[in-house]
């Protein structure tokens, strides 16, 4: 097989795709059809949608081509023979793209069309033919039909004619296509699995949390199941900052502009921001982050050097302006609760704060069973001194440190120039995602601009007064609206024990069972467990199959012989074997699995 | 004595003030002396402003008149007498209030001024004459002097003449006077002590919050301590709430005033909302109640009888524009976040819910320690149709719902006609605080308009769609910010073991058992125990009264003994005596308190 490029096998699939249609639908008129990511599309008009049963017949009839492996031949032809030939094939909307190249010296109907006309050449057009069929291309393609690899057409959608609604609306057939069968098929697994994971699918069929166009856009309403999970998330990070040394405030959600002034978030991030109030003694904004307000706190009464270093912890609800259209379940939203802090320390504390941020970091990635992951170092470019605060010096020193740390914790790095923040170097996350994508997930920063806006310091040794507080904003956990979509997918809704919204089942094989169900989940319920009896009339096999598809990590059958003393009946998530177990001994191996925190 | 009314006394009083003013400072001159609550004041000018040692040698020299006791008596006066009158002892401030009256038939002042002069009464003016002072006055006033009762001086302000800055300022001096010795020194005792407890002034010493004009008027900033008592309280409604069969949901602190048009917040109570910020994708206002995302949370999916009651509770905050100018301390605030609930009942499960509740509000006032209430029943009244929801039928049957409840829980309650909510009758919970003020904290209140305008349902045992879901408001721990104001005086900061910000303070004697004092602190760290450690170089005496003063609820004493292994020296807040307690016993009885929630 020859070596050709892959968007030559994707258009020349699309040229295939058509030619097909053209045998099944004489009548077809085509629009444009493009190369895009993981394949092509076609727009085409039939004069009435196009079924999966007509999928099926294209898919058969490409085949049939491919067979008979035809070539692809370029031609070459001015503008108006063009013209004169796709009215004799009755192609309406070709013709109006030729019209408008030749009158406008333009055909421009998206970024994606671009490449079937060339705007360059408007004297001439080219045309490919593939078999019997010919269309206005400007290439180039696979030599013969053979060469373009593994395909396989997928969705249809409806699509205005040139992206407007008053135009008629045409069907997108979209199709995959890559070099190799092996290829094909990974990313066909890589989509399933995607669906089966995405967070939107889960977090509406786990009852977790739902968006709602009355509330608006991009604002999570969580409902108590997924507030279930956030409380034990939240409940991880008080526990680990405490044992930290953080000390935790509440800071409100609004501000007046006078304090986003001194941050200097106004007026360079009004446009992120929501739009100000203006209220009877000033003006407010809802806050897009929370270290002003911390810095605030800081401010609230002086400190000595043997304050510091100090750590503000806040899970504080920030509200950003996002473009509506942009908004996207839990991964772009407008509101979102951060597992925010911010440490003040003197300069001869900053390595060893951010080392201890770094171990929290890893602790973490540890509890959530995160494996493909590594960091990035970002420095400053003295290069560009408009981009980052002058302060060379700092620079220097502080991203030295920066990477004594990544080197002395011996995790895998790299470092990035000119991919600073304006305010200082700091270290991102990197990892790849259970379905293979390349997330940034938390970042710990370093900030020597705080110090000088607001003026923070300390009074030394000497009782001077030292104005070098540097900061350290970190958010290893993201926020909860990012780091539930991620959890949802990483676990494919299937929390552990100590995650999970509900973590035991309690199901009555018979109606008598229900009171002694009841009881037992009482019982658990004590202990601070979180269970849900189903007191349904269905039978006990339905009821397993709910708890499972609901992903309950431990269910109790419960009948006759478990009412009557015995043993516990016990079934976990997936697992198609259920086990004996004395009541004790469940009791005790499922606390101890929930304190550490183990799948 | 004779049976004055209290204002003739306190009015006679202030005479007996101007006159003792007079004898000290010839020059003086008088604005207006009237009564207010508790007392009365004057407003003079001395040309100078009063001092302390002023007031000292004014009070002495009204003790001599009342002494003299000299008679009051009443004289009537054409008012061009009264003019030459005051013309010829140099009182210009009353001689402006007398052409006033001559010229334009008012003098108006202020409110306060009205009894002065009597405005009904052009023609002529009455005098009043104590000894050798002469005051333009409306009376009456006692007899003689010694017919006053029980006085005070108390404080001194600056006043603007009539209350205008551009007016010269005058002095306010403020006095006490009540019939009795006894009702004076009980009042006085009562502002020592709500001075004392003043939550402003506590809430500053204990670190617990604090506001700050940068971040805005009305937003209390939680400082670490703060938060450790809010959190308390949280996990106590959270434990209380689970309980009762409560679910937790989050929602933003934001909607679209589509939300709010269709709950009819808007536009009625637009006014008190915060302004409107204008969206690339519509309007939205910040919440001012929960209410309406609530109600979004239950028509999520739909609902059978089964499922009925649905109790969704949040400690969500909400935002209210207040005016900035009635802003004060935690008690009148912008931001407040609520312990908040919506139960959603059918109508024969209201009286239970109601019961419910009323448990639940009773079992926190046991827990805090609160005695002083009784319960208001608050009606409608169907003479004023315009203030009510008309469902006449509904109105009959749940306020005898609610009264049946209050009786069978055998509370103190009274009935208020015409005192209910626009949308249902409520129960009220009124008490007195520490400081003898009646105060209004929680409140439950039924809900029969939120049906009606969200559609709220549920299918019926025939699977019947059925239209009558009564919501439940209540807040039994108010708002975070008012509790705490209430809880900071009610135990004038000496918060109980459970909630204190700081449980144990451990005082190591000298610097060589600072060591021992941080091994123990973080043992008792490890039992959740919030602990901190005086590691200053201060004497250990000199420990003890700071951490009395910042009314840690247990302090150990660590020297020698102790960091030998002996037993501990334990201190308990406010009391003198120290004990030693062996660590086992210690350690358990401290638990057992925490856990009982008792003092």
């Amino acid at each position: 097989m020859s070596e050709h490029p892959i968007e030559f096998r994707r258009h020349s699939a699309a040229h295939v795709m058509a030619a097909a249609i053209k045998h099944l639908f004489p009548e077809a008129k085509f629009g444009v059809g493009p190369v895009i990511e993981n394949g092509f599309y076609y727009d085409i008009d039939i004069g009435r949608p196009v079924t999966p049963e007509d999928l099926k017949t294209i898919e058969k009839e490409m085949r049939k081509i491919v067979n008979q492996n035809p070539a692809f031949t370029r031609e070459e032809l001015p503008i108006d023979d063009a013209i004169k030939l796709f009215r004799e094939l009755d192609q309406p909307y070709k013709l109006e793209l030729l019209n408008d190249l030749k009158t406008k010296g333009t055909t421009k109907v998206s970024t994606e069309e671009a490449q079937d006309i060339d705007p360059q050449n408007v004297g001439s057009v080219t045309l490919y033919r593939t078999g019997d069929f010919v269309d206005l291309c400007r290439g180039p393609h696979v030599t013969e039909a053979k060469e373009i690899g593994a395909w396989k057409l997928g969705k249809i959608a409806g699509a205005y004619w040139r992206g407007k609604e008053t135009n008629p609306q045409m069907q997108r057939i979209y199709g995959l296509c890559f070099e190799t069968e092996k290829e094909l098929d990974e990313y066909q697994a890589m989509l399933v699995e995607a669906e089966k994971r995405d967070h939107r699918k889960l977090g509406q069929e786990l009852d977790l949390f739902f968006i709602d166009d009355k509330i608006g856009k991009g604002l999570a309403m969580w409902l108590p199941k997924g507030v279930a999970v956030r409380d034990q998330v939240e409940k991880l990070a008080v526990e680990m900052e405490a044992k930290y040394g953080y000390e935790r405030v509440i800071t409100p959600h609004i501000a007046k502009e006078e304090l986003y002034l001194t941050s200097g978030h106004l007026p360079y991030y009004k446009d992120s921001m929501y739009p100000p109030m203006v209220m009877d003694d000033g003006t407010y904004y809802m806050k897009s982050m929370n270290c002003p307000h911390h810095h605030m706190m800081y401010l609230h009464k002086p400190h000595s050097y043997r304050e510091l270093p100090i750590r503000l912890a806040e899970y504080g609800t920030v509200y950003r302006n996002e473009l509506s259209g942009t908004l996207a379940g839990l991964l772009r939203v407008r509101a979102m609760a951060m597992n925010d802090a911010h440490i003040y320390c003197r300069k001869d504390q900053i390595k060893e704060e951010f080392k201890k941020v770094m171990e929290m970091t890893l602790r973490y990635f540890e509890i959530f069973q995160l494996k493909n992951y590594w960091f990035r170092l970002s420095k400053w470019s003295p290069a560009h001194p408009e981009k980052y605060i002058q302060e060379p010096e700092h620079w220097e020193y502080t991203q030295g440190v920066l990477r004594d740390v990544l080197q002395e914790m011996d995790v895998e790095f790299r470092e990035a120039d000119d991919e600073a923040a304006f305010y200082g170097p700091k270290i991102d996350v990197q990892f790849k995602s259970a379905i293979g994508r390349e997330e940034s997930m938390s970042t710990i920063q370093l900030d020597f601009l705080a110090k000088q806006r607001f003026g923070l310091a300390y009074t030394d040794e000497s009782g001077q007064k030292n104005e070098e507080v540097f900061v350290i904003h970190r958010a290893p956990l993201s926020t909860h609206e990012r780091f539930m979509a991620f959890l949802i997918e990483h676990y494919a809704g299937a929390f552990p024990l100590w995650l999970a919204p509900v973590q035991i089942a309690v199901l009555p094989v018979a109606d008598r069972h229900i009171e002694f169900a009841r009881v037992l989940a009482d019982e658990l319920r004590a202990l601070g467990l979180r269970v849900s009896v189903d007191d349904s009339s269905e039978s006990v096999g339905k009821k397993i199959r709910a708890a499972e598809k609901q992903k309950f990590p431990r269910m109790l059958v419960v009948g006759d012989r478990e009412a009557d003393g015995g043993a516990l009946t016990v079934r976990v998530h997936g697992e198609k074997d259920q086990q004996e177990t004395s009541k004790e001994k469940f009791f005790e191996e499922t606390l101890a699995s929930i304190k550490s925190r183990q799948a």
